[in-house]
């Protein structure tokens, strides 16, 4: 193993640490606008593919290891992340820009999702066991024995997001969940933090070599971007899980496509995230159902983590009432004492300033407030600021409702609730939707507003802020197109292993040749349907 | 309502049947080869676009119908096939030139299949219910109350498979879990059983009407392939199924990889279904285990149903031993003995003698026996037989693992396990794979058979013949590519419903807002994962 000096700047092809052959690189500061020392290397073509040939070596035996010993790797994952100390958080910081406490949850984060996956593993039940026992006496024709659980699809290629370094990167929620479907992971480093790249990928290939995993099971690659679609070409890789932009999703989609196999490509895009506002939840003076304080809380939710959230609520639809007014001022007021912050990269902060300017100066959009505090005012602050329009406006500009990524919103307000559903249905496929509103506002009402919400979103809140996703059973952080290519799936919680995995059905197995969570004597003591019933008890044969 | 007379060559928009504003064609019946006397209109483009938009208006009112009107609805299908009595039946006898007893059959199964997803839909639990309770006092963070459950896609096209003009077609496996699954369906039908598919039709639009669904909950187009390529491309429909040839199927599937909004399609394209023979399984004279008995099994596989199944045995790899000759004499004897009989269209027929043409002529390539009893030597009759050759010839012609749909298969004597595993390994994706072995020559073998066909199949026997597909809920009918463009689903069986459906998060929603499968009470009584353990119970808030 190499030392944690010399990993800083390599890829990994399996176990093995080795020099990208490709262009080099430097990593980029955002708090300081320097270039780092560190010279990186990308991989050859060559180099790529023989990670994805490791890959696809490693595939029969990695998915053979028992639900026991992939939980044992990924707590092993979990535990070498940890033992990187200091210098993953000090890296990660210096090259994301991000402040150390939320570089530091998002190790929490990190780790917490790879034991969260293990102890999904040790539960079991997830592969969907079903058993429909031989009927051999049943008329007019007998049933034979018929056994079906889900198995892993193959080699993975996942691209690592600029916007969390640990948590949606090398060792993120996509590696994650197919390590746990038993897929091996080739990883493509985001470039805006390289070297936190290699140090997670070295605490990988640590974690493997001690819990006995197959070589291959796991590379790291630096890679420029005709490397990348090559990744998602190679006939031997199986699905593809990307965080990132629109047209990065699109373009590694359309590669998908060319292929003569077609693959799952998920692809986890773009979203404003609408945040509808209806009269009676303002309606009090004071208080959780105030103005002041739903307003408060929508302005620290746009400037969390400089908007940097795929969460982030970029669209506020405000349905026209007394309290508008208060509402619209205690933004304003939230935002104009808001500072300009250090945003990922130099690219990130440039598309942000873009995607405000073409937006204030349409006709009919108003400054509502920007940041008056200055930062540091170069080339990589963000500055808050929110933009207001009415809804005809809005409907008539289409580029009102795709995503600037940063902190920023556009308030809508509506005069009627017909503009609201016009509005509404509007909208593309969207990650998340939040409506403000009491109880009774929702069941009374003539229009089916949860309805109209969860045909666009993947996560529908009452009330609340989009901008915190618990990883958890319950979690769906997708939802449809062009949120996600894939509204089937979502890529934090434990449902994101479903994405990685096919059924397959052993018929007239003996028992001892079936795999373990199909015998009959259910030693994994998992939930299964066995005729349609759920059980966790033995099959008689 | 129209009466079955004029029923009989309609289209339906919705509740409405409409005789079509394109080309005329007319059924043809294959065992007499003539062109039946009722003539059939396929629609224009525009009113395809009726019926998608009154799938996509009837949407939000049918995926809100509970899940008992859901099974109502689906179990009047069925009632209403019945109700049809003979008239159906004797329909799709002539224009499938399929036997009365396999028809009736196909009956059975197809209204079956109806009542098991109507089942599936009243025991519940098929949502993925996942509760994850709020934890207010949680360190460091809050947790919020979060609840999954899986909601319908939209809008979907099926595209009826000529094969079977009923399970696989107008109310068949697609459209039945479709509508389960909450999916308005439109229904292309297949131009080989049109009269067939406008009596379906009826009944379903009967049963819709009896169980106040909403018009457009279903709709049954005739069309030529121009306005079925419209209907894949048209926004508001989220997913096709489809069964058919892979010529077809590719089709389809570039059509909708061409849409703005990328949809799931769910093609059953093509497998050979690998039938693999090791030396213990015929190592006895007589019985279960004697080269007679698996050889006489696997003729009469070959050729159930004209050898027009997609789990027809087109492939069998025979690894050498002394009873090679008995197996291959018993298969030729059985062949030989056979007849030709009807194939389901002149251009099946053609295809099927066109592919075995191509073959046979291949240097190396022998005709092991071919029906030597003379049928009705027509267009529409296929003749049984069967070719060998050696692992070698197959694995250095492409051609030769390709499927060829009709009674006949291609028996490939491999000299050496290294030779098997070659040619299992060259295979494509299939549906099936059987292997016939004794349990100790698989674990003891070197070679681990089992993954190598589990890596190639969406369904791996022990023993027994492939052409039997249950409908039940341990059944996969699907595969890796080309068996079909999506591996991550089944097409037969209670899965089949998964596909038509995407995760919904609702965050901090009041008890009575949220639907009823997530409400604390748990009133449909189903099985629930609420913080990883998998419960009936209620949910203390």
């Amino acid at each position: 193993m190499p030392t944690t000096q010399q990993a800083l700047n390599v890829s990994f092809i399996g176990n093995e640490p080795i020099s990208g052959d490709g262009n080099l690189f430097r990593a980029f500061a955002p708090a300081s606008h320097e270039n780092l020392a560190d010279e990186f290397a990308n991989v050859s073509p060559e180099q790529a593919n023989q990670a994805i040939e490791k890959a696809a070596a490693a595939f029969p035996v990695y998915s053979k290891r028992t639900p026991t010993q992939r939980a044992d790797f990924l707590e092993a994952i979990a535990t070498e992340i940890e033992n990187l100390g200091n210098e993953l958080i000090e890296r990660a910081v210096l090259e994301s820009g991000l402040p150390t406490g939320r570089i530091s949850g998002e190790r929490g984060r990190t780790t917490g999702q790879l034991r969260l996956f293990a102890a999904v593993l040790r539960e079991g039940s997830w592969v969907d066991a079903r058993i429909n026992p031989a009927l051999p006496d049943r008329q007019p024709l007998p049933r034979v024995d018929l056994r079906r659980m889900l198995v892993p699809l193959g080699p993975v290629v996942v691209f690592g997001a600029s916007n969390f370094p640990l948590a949606f990167s090398v060792a993120g929620g996509d590696t994650a969940s197919a390590l746990a479907a038993g897929c091996p992971v080739v990883v493509k480093a985001h470039p805006s933090h390289p070297g936190t790249s290699s140090l997670v990928g070295q605490a990988i290939v640590s974690a493997a070599l001690k819990t006995g995993m197959p070589d291959g099971v796991f590379s790291l690659l630096h890679a420029d971007n005709e490397v990348a679609q090559q990744l998602v070409a190679h006939p031997s890789v199986k699905a593809v899980g990307f965080t990132g932009s629109r047209t990065g999703g699109l373009a590694l989609l359309r590669v998908a496509q060319e292929r003569a196999e077609p693959i799952p490509v998920y692809a986890e895009m773009s979203a404003v995230n609408p945040f509808i506002v209806l009269p009676g939840a303002i309606s009090q003076e004071t208080g959780q159902n105030s103005a002041a304080t739903v307003a408060t809380g929508l302005a620290a939710s746009i400037t969390l983590g400089v908007g940097q959230f795929c969460t982030n609520p970029g669209l506020v639809f405000l349905l026209d009432s007394p309290r508008t007014a208060v509402f619209l001022e205690t933004v304003a007021e939230k935002i104009r004492t808001s500072a300009p912050a250090t945003m990922l990269n130099a690219g990130i902060c440039r598309n942000y300033q873009k995607g405000v300017q073409q937006n204030r100066i349409i006709p009919g959009v108003h400054v509502l407030a920007e940041a008056d505090i200055d930062g540091d005012d170069s080339q990589t602050q963000g500055r808050p600021i929110i933009l207001s329009t009415s809804a005809p406006i809005f409907l008539s500009s289409p580029a009102l409702s795709e995503e600037v990524f940063g902190p920023t919103s556009l308030i809508v307000i509506c005069e009627t609730e017909t503009e609201l559903v016009d509005c509404l249905t509007s909208l593309e496929g969207q990650l998340t939707a939040t409506i403000y509103a009491t109880p009774s506002e929702l069941i009374h009402a003539d229009i089916d507003w949860i309805s109209l919400l969860q045909a666009k979103a993947g996560r529908v809140l009452f009330g609340g802020f989009p901008t915190g996703v618990e990883v958890s059973e319950a979690m769906t952080h997708g939802g449809p197109f062009p949120a996600t290519s894939d509204s089937r799936s979502t890529s934090v919680g434990t449902g994101a292993i479903l994405r990685f995995v096919r059924p397959v059905t052993y018929q007239s197995f003996p028992d001892e040749l079936l795999p373990t969570a199909l015998q009959n004597a259910n030693p994994l003591n998992i939930w299964r349907n066995v005729d349609g019933q759920i059980t966790q008890t033995t099959v008689d044969k």
